[in-house]
């Protein structure tokens, strides 16, 4: 069985490990404070371009959503989200449980537009008891989002200059962000997007770490006080350079972004393997989530050797899935399944 | 101006008010633990036919929702309401700000049906990552709900045995309870209605008290420690007995009833009123809050003399509005607004 | 029976009641946006003789308490209280359900002294692991205490400056603030109160009203969107005017200051009848809540005819009760007392 | 420099490390759902020779802490806990910020008595105002306490019998559990805790794990639906395995244990090197964890060649340290300790 089934069912890359192995004797301060930590620190602000940005390392998605969001909003004020976004559909509450609403906006590509934003906005604001109703204190998106799919910079940049004009906190959940800046169809770089938003996150587990997601802060009114909810949210990890040691190596000669790009080349080859062979896609993605929507006889034929993940029933006859590449697929794994694609197609 | 805007606007029966001079210098308990308190659970119950239940006074509807629902809810579950329900859209967060989600279903009249019910429940139960989302733990309804409309006693009895099947608890929001009851269109009484929920309460501050909610238990589960919650929420009062004063005024021989009908039969008169004039109506209601459609010019014209709640745009050149009649509307004012309908119209 | 336990035994002065009477069938908006709310908002600014005051109406205590706390403080942030105060001991702990910790420090006389504040302040800045615990971000006081003690002119100003040194919110829980105001032994005036705090609120429900508190606001930076927090605690009263026109009845003329200091000058005569027989009392109050420690025979004897608050054992044949008088205490009821007090101890 | 400061300054047992390198490239299920998580369950129940115990795998002890606390109480209740118990102090108002009130007790050694509990739970039943009070409902304790503090097993019966009496649930925070069960004092076995407690937590991160604490969950009421909990809280892990493969490193042939063993002897050296020089200990500690009383003068030399914890100033010119061995702690670092100590000392 070769497994599409997500980009987390491996450990990490080989090279997290060594350097886990050479630092693990060492003694350091906990809690973040120690040199790997500010080395990651550092290579992170230069990828920015911006000496000036704060970083964090906490271990997991849902945890540094929770943190964040948290943080910003007031106890009135909510965060407007797509429908299917990660904080409004998959964290089991989490934002609900530190007292805030999701504001969730019906969205079928999984992107948040301005004029969404906007919409939210004034339909509060001009809500005649708009005191009764939570007041939106920030939007959430994910780049790419949780169906592949990209912002564009032209697209990102009406939303920041939207939020920007109404006093809303932009947040980029960057799970899987280095995917979505090494995909053919991106057009924005890191600096560009560190530039748009008041804080992002550049994702690590998904990423060919063990664990680890890399928090900027880039709006200064945010940074004060920071380690407290880390603390509070249970993410300050004691051990806190096992995530700067991680980072580094993934960093410091961008291995980071190398395992992206090999990544999405490879979904991109599925996703022309699916087209070319005349099945579309439910969600028009260019990063290493595809979504492939199949007659359900040959999908039960290729189940035989292959692990997606079930996504929806979209006819009587047809089903889609979740296929995903990572840093750890092998370019066999996905030729294997090209060919099995044909064999079944034709059969 | 005569005000139809809503059904808050005067303060209280007069009967309320002599009860509350007559025995203002006694002294009682407080909290709740007075003879009036106890004699208006008396009534309730007797209204209920049935001895067992456990009844509390509170202040306001947004606190006793909110009492509610944080005292059922575990941490990991949420609530399911329609999209417009009162917990979803008018309470600021209210239910969040204790750590749950809402789990708003679309819904065009504003009441919920035993499928929407079950399709939620079915929907999170059958998703291989349901422990990633928000577990649903109970159902909150309005009778009648927000919109004026009304659950048939099969609409309600299907509900509650899908909710029995299914391990949700089901609670009705009664803010204008008494309106429903009373409605030409309602084939439910107080006892069927007790012995199809979990929870319900009957409203106080929209059909002549001064405020004031009579929550009732019918679950055993959720009555022990219940006071507790009620005080973490700020509901309850020092002079708990202006509750039980107010109510038993109200109850001891049903002015309470009397009242709502009466303001029914005025609101149904205006039904017919724009029915006949060739006027739709947003919704269906037959009960004290009405919903006409009304081109924006005649809307222009009545709004010199009457005040009525804007709802929305219904296209170009058409408004809906909300006019309620209440415990103190006079049917002077009824037939100001029909005349004056007579007037606009044949201009 | 003659019942001196507490002080919201009655229902309202009678000129509150004749205010309802009299303004009951007047339709107003509902919420606090009426005129009686802004009259009486007026009275208020007068009366700390500022223009520029921000005043809500509430409904209890414990509501106000919760709103302004949660209002104010950071998620990771806490609020310094005595260990006695109302916010620590006596709210269900709605305090934490609003997710914060209640820093308590030990007193005696359920006082706070700027030395008090300072060390928690310094305790927690000087821990080298701070952000690990919760940070003081505001200080609640009660004046009077919970135990009837004063805080004296200077006592206020130390805290205040100690609090505005270290950007700390101080807030007065006034509940009894009359009474403390009207004390023999108090050394300051409402103003100045009001220039030595952030916000406080002025004590309804204990002080004549049938229910209500007002919070006055005296930071600018708290007062922005704060209807919202009013309304997710339930605390936006739907008629609101309730308020506005209780208030007013109290604060026109200054009624509320006569009768808190007749309920004073009798606790006086109280303490006074005590302390001439030899007994002592538990706090050194001069409020309207007397605490005398009585031989338990003694306190038999009085209890046949009085109802007092029982404190606590003070040794194996001595207890202390609380003694309060209110608004409505009549000056033979006093007189009964110190008869009968004069005939047990003469026994 | 040698560090003495914490029991967290190094990475991981070197086997833990080889064990994540061999099992890296292993395609395995996620969040905890995979074979070697499977096994490390297997290993602890063996070890608790109870084969229907409950086993989650987090990732820290606030973590850990706020997860199960919040999942056990009701919104109403608090959990008891000595004043400097972990979640009274050191969480950043982590407990609070799920909305509960830490009852803390205060206590000389760290250590929570049968007589504390039941005095807590008799002054809350016995209060006539007890539904304006936090409710006690569950108790927290630490074996070993933060304080280095055992308790034997006749006071871990005496306060479970009590807790078992009144409906209180019982918590035992094993952030060091391993330090706690192979001291030299310790009169109780993994087996014997297990059945005197709710609930436990076998700490990995101090002792040996990169990170990851091993929950066990004995009472069966506590297990329904824990697992949206934990993701609620941020700590199912996505690659879950890692939590799964480094207990077994650890359990399997019990190198948890004999890590712990040595070093509670190494710290027992430390200890008798400072007695036997007849310097006090501020805590009574047989575990890895000791603080000794030194004028300041010698501590000043000790610390030109070790890192301490400061801990508090006993008197003007003494202060109390904490020193900390760990499963990382060689031998030689205490022998040169050691003589350091006999140098100053004599100097």
């Amino acid at each position: 069985m070769i497994r599409f089934e997500c980009d987390y069912a491996e450990g990490a890359h080989s090279r997290v490990l060594e350097r886990l192995t050479e630092t693990n004797l060492e003694q350091t301060a906990g809690y973040g404070e120690d040199p790997h930590c500010a080395r990651a620190r550092a290579y992170l602000r230069r990828l920015c371009q911006d000496d000036s940005l704060d970083v964090h390392f906490l271990v997991g998605g849902t945890q540094t959503n929770t943190t964040v969001i948290s943080a910003v909003l007031r106890p009135h004020q909510g965060v407007i989200a797509a429908e299917s976004g990660h904080v409004n559909v998959h964290e089991s509450g989490a934002i609900e449980a530190t007292g805030h609403k999701v504001l969730a906006v019906p969205s079928g590509d999984g992107k948040l537009t301005a004029q969404d934003v906007q919409g939210v906005y004034d339909g509060h604001w001009q809500d005649v008891n708009h005191e009764h109703m939570v007041q939106p204190g920030m939007v959430y998106i994910s780049q790419p989002t949780e169906n592949g799919t990209l912002y564009s910079l032209a697209e990102l940049t009406a939303l920041w200059e939207t939020c920007q004009a109404r006093g809303l906190f932009l947040y980029v959940d960057g799970a899987r962000l280095g995917y979505g800046l090494m995909s053919e169809a991106c057009d924005m770089t890191l600096p560009e997007l560190a530039r748009r938003c008041d804080a992002f996150y550049l994702g690590g587990t998904k990423q060919g770490l063990l664990f680890g997601e890399a928090l900027v802060l880039v709006n200064k009114a945010l940074r004060r006080d920071f380690r407290y909810h880390i603390k509070q949210h249970g993410g300050l990890l004691a051990k806190g350079r096992l995530l700067g040691v991680q980072f580094c190596a993934m960093l410091e000669d961008g291995l980071y972004f190398t395992l992206a790009r090999q990544a999405d080349e490879l979904a991109m080859a599925i996703r022309r393997a699916f087209a070319d062979r005349g099945y579309g896609m439910l969600f028009d993605s260019y990063t290493n989530q595809q979504y492939p929507i199949l007659p359900d006889g040959l999908l039960a034929e290729l189940e035989k050797e292959f692990a997606f993940s079930f996504w929806c029933k979209v006819d009587e006859s047809h089903s889609a899935v979740r296929i995903c590449t990572s840093w750890a697929t092998q370019p066999e794994a996905v030729r294997a399944l090209i060919d099995a694609l044909d064999r079944s197609h034709k059969a």
